[in-house]
């Protein structure tokens, strides 16, 4: 069974990326972050996800993003915008954490290497995304050279695959997908700000994209608020 | 003044990149890892390298590679070899860590963001190397095609360069380099085993291309050994 590494937020997006996984043949191995993020329920969430698919290697990797700062997200001092913004045009927002998807990335790299798995998936999406340039379809491909060439997969000649199914994906679709595939959405957290519980605020970028979605796939939001 | 993130292992080879890049007019920010090494007397070592150049910002991320395991460095369970191998002729060594020079970019990188530098160093070396796929120019100029895509820097339009001055240079070489250029190197550790007083093995590869670096350019090693 081939093996791939998925990284697992407990969000909507990266649960809907474990179910096509599965669907597509995967024994799947998660990693999520414990990074000093203000929505620490995401890690809960991520937990029962993994559970919810039987996911029996996850591991949570801890890293102090804080040293670096510089994004709302892990530190404290910047407010998580709750106004709307237009994405791109708008300019890079404040809950942009400074290059995290290739840490992210580069983390699941050294995993695959470990584990001896070719593929990795990640929930990117460019369409209902915030406006974050590591979302963009240039960037996996330019991750994807990197990771031919920073691993023994490049020097023995086989080929690493980042997997980016949601890419091209409206959350809409995205939600349907997921719904298809038997994922639970109510044990997922998308808020930036969820409380301890994982109720969502339901004003911040994230809260806004993830209750649209809903709306526009016709379904119900199982998301809890405060 | 421009700045340049550097990344700062406290070895012979990242104490000369600060030199080289003082030496260019940058404003250094150090950037070091507590990753689980064996070695972390390293530590030590960084912190007297930046403080004998003056580098007033220097910051140690904590991580835990040993939650992704796979290598001699991180990893009890692997011994670390002392027998000789010729590079990569001889395979991949077990002292790798598994994209260990990913992750390390990926953070200098969000640094390098934060604090508004467009460059980074990384004293990686092609020659007198050990046999490491993520050492090699072409794994560095696709992550610096990364480092444009995934920053504001790709949006905003400035570059971001990714410095590796010691290349292609011998070990013999890049010691005479930093000679030139003030480094003591009696305030480095290489070995991949030190003791906690920065006391060098002799024998592991890293100690014997050092050894070998000191003989070759005709200066006296004032490595301690053990």
């Amino acid at each position: 069974m081939k093996k791939a590494v998925i990284l697992l937020s407990g969000g909507l997006d990266s649960a809907t990326c474990v179910a096509i996984a599965k669907s597509q043949g995967f024994e799947v191995i998660a990693l999520s972050f414990d990074y000093g993020q203000r929505h620490n329920a995401e890690l809960a969430a991520a937990r029962r996800v993994a559970e919810a698919f039987g996911v029996t290697d996850h591991r949570v990797l801890r890293l102090d993003l804080g040293t670096i700062g510089g994004s709302a997200l892990t530190d404290t001092s910047i407010a998580v915008p709750t106004q709307d913004h237009d994405g791109e045009t708008a300019g890079i927002p404040v809950t942009y954490v400074p290059a995290r998807n290739t840490v992210f990335l580069s983390f699941a790299l050294g995993l695959a290497e470990v584990v001896e798995a070719d593929d990795i998936f990640i929930g990117v999406n460019a369409v209902d995304y915030s406006g974050y340039p590591d979302c963009r379809p240039e960037f996996i491909a330019a991750f994807e050279q990197v990771a031919n060439l920073a691993t023994k997969a490049g020097v023995e000649g086989h080929r690493m695959h980042i997997h980016t199914p949601l890419i091209a994906l409206s959350k809409a679709d995205i939600i349907r997908t997921g719904l298809t595939l038997g994922v639970d959405y109510g044990l997922t957290v998308s808020c930036y700000q969820a409380d301890i519980d994982g109720r969502a605020c339901g004003v911040c970028d994230s809260c806004r994209l993830r209750r649209k979605g809903f709306a526009d796939a016709g379904v119900a939001d199982p998301t809890r608020y405060q």
